[in-house]
């Protein structure tokens, strides 16, 4: 069956994310360097963070918010104000942070764009997400963006029958196994797994066996030459 | 033209919403009333959000953002524990607050989506969004459901033109002067203002004149009527 449609991850995929994160979560550790070794901290924090995934969704709002609670853990309830503080502008500076497309994916970005429908399907904050969208000099190549809470199959089926021509006819690509992979093969699309160097433990999981509409791409240059050979 | 497409407003049009923020607001005074008067934290603290809008944009991780942020301005630096702790309780409790359908919300919602494709149009964060409009029952009623960052012409046109048959022919409702009625007029669609009592002052704005478009409606209950006489 031809493709129509590429569905594009947006954090790790098409610029850096996860990088921003561990900057911000080492700066939290030494903030915090008085009152528990970085190692604690850290694990604190994912513990916060995963407890208040289901209230908070994805993004950086929530991410500050669950550091400010686990500060609020570790210091018995009586965190020094500078620690408030530097959280507060380290979610604003995670939020203003400019955003420059990785390597390769101007290039392989504009060559799927004069043959294929490119969707942008996305987590995070929704204002942030079409920020950094702004931001990256690449939103006229997407023919569409959709920012969803969570990515299952339905989404994928529900994204691709919207803006394409149905997930049969779809290639979904992106650096999670978990969100951006398994279940867009469940929902009957094509999946190319583009690595990034960081991964959240969240997202986590492990690659489908043979499975003919999938593909582990060393980078996403590599992508329209795959596309072409469906 | 007839109409084809019903598009409404959620907060304060299909279930209650400000009527938090100001509960909230209230106990934030409270909570800072050693340091000043409930007049100038509630000046200080609409300062704070309006600064943040366009960083944080709508919703109530960016309100609760906006609360710390204040509490740390009017205490120098070094708010008490407690104040902190509060805040984020506060935020917390705002996002799991049951969400129950206005009066006669129900009712005007079963009878035009017999007739009527129903698309919900909303502001605020997008994954709390989605749990209110679950939580609230009303969901299986909505033909479509767009979260946007803004509401102004561009978004009533785009939403109309993907979910019904253009701006022409649909109806925007809600109890937003400036984010529901106006932009979807100029738009080109027909839009019903259903105030509700307390308004957010960001959301203010003169009603249209002379308008054949535009009916100020007392009640939702009013809805159906009105769009049958178009």
């Amino acid at each position: 069956m031809p493709v129509t449609t590429i569905g594009l991850d947006a954090d790790d995929t098409l610029w850096h994310n996860e990088s921003l994160f561990r900057l911000t979560q080492e700066r939290f550790c030494e903030l915090l360097a008085d009152t528990a070794e970085a190692g604690v901290a850290m694990t604190r924090l994912a513990e916060v963070e995963s407890r208040n995934l289901r209230l908070y969704g994805y993004g950086v709002k929530g991410f500050t918010l669950s550091m400010l609670e686990t500060a609020m853990e570790m210091t018995g309830g009586e965190p020094p104000g500078h620690v408030i503080r530097e959280i507060l502008a380290a979610g604003r500076e995670m939020l203003a942070y400019p955003v420059e497309p990785l390597s390769g994916v101007d290039e392989a970005l504009h060559a799927l764009s004069e043959t294929y429908r490119l969707v942008l399907i996305t987590k995070g904050d929704l204002l942030h997400q079409e920020q950094k969208l702004a931001a990256s000099g690449l939103g006229d190549l997407f023919a569409a963006v959709e920012i969803v809470s969570e990515k299952d199959a339905s989404t994928y089926e529900r994204v691709f029958a919207r803006h394409g021509t149905g997930a049969a006819e779809a290639v979904m690509a992106g650096n999670s196994m978990r969100s951006d992979v398994l279940p867009a093969l469940q929902a009957g699309a094509y999946a190319a797994y583009v690595p990034y160097p960081l991964v959240w433990a969240h997202e986590v999981a492990e690659a489908p066996e043979g499975e003919p509409r999938f593909a582990e791409l060393s980078t996403i240059a590599d992508l329209p030459a795959w596309v072409r050979s469906l």
